[in-house]
């Protein structure tokens, strides 16, 4: 196997599309956005990236192994743009594996003709909290501007450290190859995979990339979280116990 | 040295073998398993790899050392087809080595004509069990199915996290090279080296390859290891101490 | 990506041009002094360096993604010889990564036509001092004598353990390439960012190369890191808590 | 600068040198061995090693900087044959460039016709000791028995868990080398710079080399760690304090 590898599944046509990113990170908020979408709208497997890079790992579903792997879908947004998703259960293990693996990432989007880029991810708070504001950064002032007018909040000294990861590394990346790119970092406590976080940055990016997704099935798991949540409390204050699928919910 | 070295150490005729990896891994199930069959049968070594991968590390034997390496051997199992074990005492220490060297391991398979391969390791339990069922993992249908016959479970969420290591690799990189693959792991503490374990997963692997290996020998140090158990038990409660002996079972 | 990207941004006329590195590290004395030296005087960005040994990261500054890099300026001191600093957020992240991000450093060096380096930095006491004495290092005996005269301390077994990363590289790396480098490190607690330690450096450095900065906002920052420094030791006797901006001193 | 560089500082007539090799390890005992053959007999300094591997680090002694290296001397040893050290500060920094390394020191060791290689080497007991063994291992048969008549000890299951890092590594790729090796271990009790160790190692090798080496500087250098020794034993009792002379013999 080569350092890295792409397997093309397919080759559909598509115009101008976004590349939007939700590998794992704060919160799982980018994967569970990115995954809702994929959840909602038809799309199709375009193409797969193994690489040394990942995990020396494969997952396991109905007894068949899956080698580690980041995943490209089309979809269909029927009314909006095409939207390629990228998504994955790992980011790569070493730092000069980051570099490399997002090359390859925007080497296939380049391929898929993608103009645009967004990477989503949550940007931790270190506590619970009750609003859901989505922080952002980009690579042109343009795009600032766009993102403020569509609601993303820009902070001075926030996001604290800058991004790290595929996310911070797509919008690096990008600057260099002239392709815009923007990042929708939405706020969680870091403590639990959060779906009103994920959804809050679904209702951003739904608005900026002109495509609309159904959240009935996020709001159902963030009643869910917000169940855990309280159990959480009243077992610190010695009331109650979380059960195996209350702590589905912790990171 | 290069960064993977082969040294071919025999050539023998082999028809169809099966390759059986026994590297080190959790309960050492895997490895007690492989070089049980060494002991039983007879076998020749066929080949070496040594990697820049490995520890940089010699063992010695009779004062004579022996860099850090893997080793295939030829088996005749008599009553069934040609078996080729890998064993050894390390994984790779990095994360791309891992990659490197389970791809250099299917290029010796491929070599001698390897069409099917068995990694055998454990998965831990976190306790103590009475139990010994043996969990399975494969890359087609039609192998899920052929071990399902033959009494391996297949478990929804089981293993979590996956199969890490050599053995996951080996059944990622060989659906890469249409080589069907299974990973049968026995359950097992994780708190110690396991003989009923490995006998466990022995005993399944002879009724799917189609040979036979005498049990009396593990049978003999997984009553050893229950006693050992015993007397932890008992030092627990203040009535024992394990000896050096008793203390060759831990991990 | 390359393994490390030189992005030239200017090409300006520079006669003998002398280096200074100021880089992150203890105290961030080095970083402080180079960065003060950036704000006193007039200067252009020259170069930047971009590598996969840097985090994989981005800062955010009004919105706007910056890939890790670091950074050459040219710098017109009026009174001395033209300056190059090279100055950023990060240090390589991993061994061979430091090797050869500094031959990067000492390439860009050479083109620029620098004929001596000079390394700004920080020795740990480990504890509040009142005197910040200058400790030196250097690849030729002339240097040491020529700093020495200047008031750099040369001191037995000081600095303890040498001098680790860029800093130390670039005397080693420098005197492989033939090039006089020097290392000036000023004493302190290793506790704060430290900038009456960045002064005691400066003002060795404009004797050494023949230049002149302003001291004063430097002077000012101190006075905030006494007051910080003396809230700390209230708060340790209880009297005090220190705000988030007294915390910007702290690393 | 290359992976590894080897910097030629002398080519002087050798006939078939014996290699000495002496880096930092357990107890520091190879490194005082060999640099004691160093202080006590005449040398030559005839190349260096310089390697991304080393720690990014310059050493700093009378204000000059010396980049992180390793070095072979050439010695004279009046009465036996020549001899080769190596010695140096450090060991490879990661795993492929333990490997990497030692295949240069071999590589060197091959140019000055190095007929057999001496690791020194300490193997730790966990307790301060009264009896000085030397523990051994060899690439050959041959060799063990010449080492056992010398009054090496070959024990069985010592040492536990093989030999790890460049001493393991000379074994072992001088073996693939066709180059006779052995490792030779003083006990010791892996908590101070023991000199009794390196003084029973050199006792044995000098046996085997046919050289000669006065002991008187290590035998003061031994009643001082003895006098360190006490001090310690009486400050845990509560009645003395090892001063900053004394801690120079705690790793």
């Amino acid at each position: 196997m080569d350092e890295f590898e792409i397997d093309v599944l397919a080759e559909p046509e598509l115009e101008d599309p976004v590349l939007v990113e939700g590998l794992p990170g704060v919160g799982h908020v980018g994967k569970l956005a990115a995954e809702h979408i994929l959840e909602e709208l038809d799309s199709e497997p375009v193409c797969r990236v193994y690489s040394k890079h990942f995990p020396p790992q494969v997952s396991v579903e109905d007894g068949k192994a899956e080698l580690a792997h980041a995943e490209f879908h089309a979809v269909e947004t029927e009314t909006g743009p095409d939207v390629v998703t990228l998504t994955g259960d790992h980011q790569a293990q070493d730092n000069a594996g980051h570099y490399g693996l997002t090359d390859t990432f925007l080497d296939v989007a380049d391929d898929l003709g993608v103009e645009r880029v967004f990477a989503l991810g949550g940007v931790p708070t270190g506590e619970l909290i009750e609003e859901y504001d989505v922080l952002g950064a980009a690579t042109t002032e343009a795009f600032v501007e766009e993102l403020e007018e569509a609601g993303v909040e820009f902070r001075e000294d926030e996001p604290a450290g800058g991004i790290v990861g595929v996310s911070g590394l797509l919008l690096g990346l990008s600057e260099r190859r002239d392709l815009a790119a923007a990042c929708l970092m939405g706020e969680t406590s870091g403590y639990l995979v959060d779906p009103k976080s994920a959804q809050a940055v679904l209702e951003i990016l739904q608005d900026v990339i002109g495509f609309e997704v159904d959240f009935s099935s996020l709001e159902d798991r963030a009643e869910e979280m917000e169940e855990v949540v309280r159990k959480i409390q009243e077992m610190e204050q010695g009331n109650a116990t979380p059960s195996e699928e209350d702590l589905r919910y912790i990171g």
